[in-house]
């Protein structure tokens, strides 16, 4: 057996991608605390699941030794729920927006509510391991990036920190994001009909992502100019990200920065010059795959990034994040 | 019985549309020019259509009395076509890139290959009314825009025009399209089971639509990013276009520009400034919608552009110039 | 200005259906009749639409002198509101299932709910012109088909009625649906995640369109077998139905049956044997294609039926009806 | 380091699972065997995948001491390469149709081909292990099951067993495909534009996969019904089974035939009666999830079969065959 960790929101698209990873994992073994009853209606095998459940309630931590819980929530229920389990033992991943941010008032300002946790927001490591690795395993709470920012923070800031970037012209990043990021409660928005066959524009220059980018990366609000967009697909995330440099030469020194920052890393993907990711090759991996070009003539250079929203923007990297937390190698159960 | 006008190519997705449209104009009737013979498999209804034919030759226009031909082929095949339909006598409303640049060398750089029509090329009025009405009916051969340079343009000329626009730091415009764009020819990376699920760029940087927002926009190549996207939809097109200004003050002075430019324009529809066009919207329509929003704070703006790639992007901007190059209604047969 | 007709229930999918049918109908035009307000929400264009609008009342059925209103609702409304716009002098064309079976014992069987207007109930007439015309000028009540039984019985009644079929073996009817047919209020299996790359079976043996299949096929309940089944598609049914016949010798006598059924029919159209529709042919349409094959050495015989459930399956065939009863042509505003 | 299994035909959509699969398994190693140069274009990563290759020839089998090797090829090219193969010394499992049929005249109906291997037709092992598990470790030529007569066999054959058909009516299996069953060669009818939206029946009562249907099923032509469609997804295919039976008396006799039959088989999961299973709870899985219901007031019913065309119907049956011939547990990489 296994050591046992927890999922709260465990029937929702981020948590059932937690219980399918951590099934496969070698050394963990997963516990469902049931948050909120809902109709667990449609098809039913006769023969049971054999997934292990408890309530979800601290005292569960200690009951079944639960070595780390993740929250797999909405933000104001992660607030109210990352205390106790902490206070009980256990190392909290928290899967929602509740403690990303470094202060109350960039909350407040991006989320439009007042944060109700505010010395676990000061607290909180934010789990993107490639940047942040070494405050991971001394954190007893993580918050788990968000998707979007994930893949541009890997792909901005390597440009950023390398000083390359003509920052008076400003970023652009333009995300495209599959449904599964709006989460399984059903909406108008994201009903089968609406989405099919159609594409479209949401929260231009307001989405609560910003300011995940613009701590990470190291750009100013006005610098950086992100549109969400929804794709007619399950899963994927992808960005197209512009930017204007008068001291890159070529796309061939545009990768090397890359290749600087992410040689040794299990999780980052390099495309030769010119070629692109997709999202089929990122599907269901905890990769973020990163092509460029750069056209010296202009000085202009496309950097496009792709993850899967549901893994690398969520449950893969929160399993990357707990393997940190709890000393198993970083990669297990995630290759 | 109408008018009758010429289609080669009816066969690709471009002439499937042409026929649709002009089985409902109210003044003219399509005639199927066979250029060449592929399999007509698939199902077969026992009435048969009813649709006129005819041979893929000069002799045609006489003999029919074709007052247009449209060429709904690739450019070499228009190339080709083209100056021998317009010795006969018919108008020639050319759907391929083969006469939309204003020089050979341009051409040559864009499409790798050689013009074999100089002289035509140098003739042709490019068929975007919005911005070329007065040329249009004057000219024997009609360019008709590319489906990325037709959103791009309505989008971007407003803004350039109003001279609003902080060029140094250059127009982003992130294109994705449907796949119906790619053509009807069988390929790998449009087969069913590549594009559905996935999402990917192409020709980034380098897409030969390029010259034709050039050429349009007023924007020389350094100032302009674009990229274009495979999106997993059969029809439409989706621009995201990012600029920066210190002149203008707010969304509405913003939308204001749009009005001012398109207010008395029949196919182009405005947004209420913050709301963003879809792709359902313009489907299976001759409409552009634009949303725009602007952050006065940091002086950036983004507009969003959509249409039907094969309609206001092909056959239907097609009869557009059609309307206006044999004196009809501009809206006839598109509303 | 054409005359007047209502539409109750036109912000779901057979509603916005009937008011793009309606806009190009050579006599009539739409008023909506707002009976619930759901949230408009949404992108905003800046020119309004310029549709009719009146109160969802009797009352308006005389200030706008409507000669007919639709319900697009669900059956307990239109049991609500059909008695009241008969008394105002409307003729009303119902798209629920409230008054399509024959008897107030078969409605509780099948929809599990008391019917409130038995009378109503025995004067409606059912809306299947191909086989129910002489009936639906004359009534004042049209009861619109289920959009699977459209399918079902163009394809099974002719088969009935020429005697062929072998009864003690039964006919099987496997349907697939567009998920349109769910409707447009929000629910967990109608979003995109759920829908996209997935295929089920739902009702199976149980679907309430069954007993519309019985009255107008002829079979009785132990000789149909039907199973409803959701598609990753908008719109469009596709029915097969399998049958044994000792009679039939050939695919060709086997067409000659719908060919003599349907020779004149502007709706059906009929594939030559061994070919079979699809529902790209029929989307946006009012057309029903039928393909057929038999194996005469075995006595096995296949019928392919594909309709746009919207359409021929909903706000077509009502508009169809409406044609009928107001003594315009049948095909006016649906070619 | 594992045993080395070969795979020729890597580049198709079979080949793609095999080593998915096998890069998982605890015990065998792929090497790619290059039988046709096709262009490998597209996106380039700067990392190599460090999959191992060898020429695609017997010698391979010897210079990397291949203990099997997986023919993931069209028939003529799995006829023409097992013999090889086999002399070699390697066993030979092979996903085409070139080795699943009993007699050479049988092929030559099916097939429209001559078989050039007749000898080694009758030496194969049909590779369904859940009917013929004892034959596959003994054979050195595996014929791997297709996709439509997994499924259908699985649902079938328990019945037909059972004695509790009513025969003289017949069966009818009506089935359905996801789009790689096509392969991935680049053709019209699987390109996106034509399956997006679209449904579609081919190779009525034709299909080559009825044969397969009727050596393991029991039945004989004139009894069963089949129906192959294309669905617009990627991967996946459900078949919905109709019968009758004046043995049966309830939903709970009709699953109890199939408990008996499958209680212990790993990869066959039922469900309970009148819940039916769907295509994403097989996706990417080696399972056969099989629902059923009865209705005993009339003596008809339904069964549906869903399994992943790729996996249960293709890749994965052919490892799950692999370890019965190997020695390996049965479920070894596949759970």
């Amino acid at each position: 057996m296994g050591i046992l960790v927890g999922i709260v929101g465990h029937r929702g698209y981020s948590g059932a991608e937690l219980i399918r990873i951590l099934n496969k994992h070698p050394h963990v073994e997963p516990v469902l605390l049931d948050h909120r009853e809902d109709a667990g209606d449609g098809p039913k095998l006769r023969r049971p699941s054999g997934l292990r459940r408890a309530a979800c309630h601290p005292d569960s931590v200690v009951s079944q030794n639960l070595a780390a819980v993740f929250l797999a929530t909405a933000p104001e229920v992660s607030m109210e729920l990352a205390p106790a389990f902490l206070h009980a033992g256990a190392k909290v991943i928290d899967l929602s927006g509740a403690f990303r941010l470094r202060t109350p008032d960039r909350y407040r300002k991006w989320y439009n509510a007042e944060h109700t946790q505010p010395e676990l927001l000061a607290e909180a490591a934010y789990g993107l391991p490639e940047f942040c690795r070494a405050a991971i395993p001394r954190a007893r709470l993580i918050a788990n990036p968000g998707c979007y920012p994930t893949a541009a923070n890997l792909a901005i800031r390597p440009l950023i920190a390398a000083g390359v970037v003509d920052r008076t012209a400003g970023i652009v990043c333009d995300g495209k994001s599959g449904t599964s990021g709006a989460g399984r409660k059903p909406s108008q928005k994201t009903s089968f009909c609406e989405v099919t066959e159609n594409f479209s524009a949401y929260a231009v220059l307001q989405h609560r992502h910003v300011p995940e980018m613009l701590q990470i990366s190291g750009l100013d609000e006005s610098e950086l100019s992100f549109t969400a967009q929804l794709l007619p697909i399950d899963r994927g995330i992808l960005e197209t990200i512009y930017f204007r440099s008068t001291y890159i030469k070529s796309s061939a020194e545009l990768i090397a920065i890359y290749e600087q920052q992410f040689g040794q890393e299990p999780f980052v993907r390099l495309h030769e010059p010119g070629t692109f990711p997709d999202l089929h090759a990122v599907a269901r991996t905890n990769f973020c795959d990163i092509g460029v070009t750069f056209d010296a003539a202009t000085g202009r250079g496309v950097v496009v990034s792709a993850i899967d929203n549901l893994v690398k923007g969520a449950a893969g990297q929160a399993v990357q994040n707990m393997n940190l937390a709890l000393g198993f190698t970083e990669t297990d159960g995630l290759l």
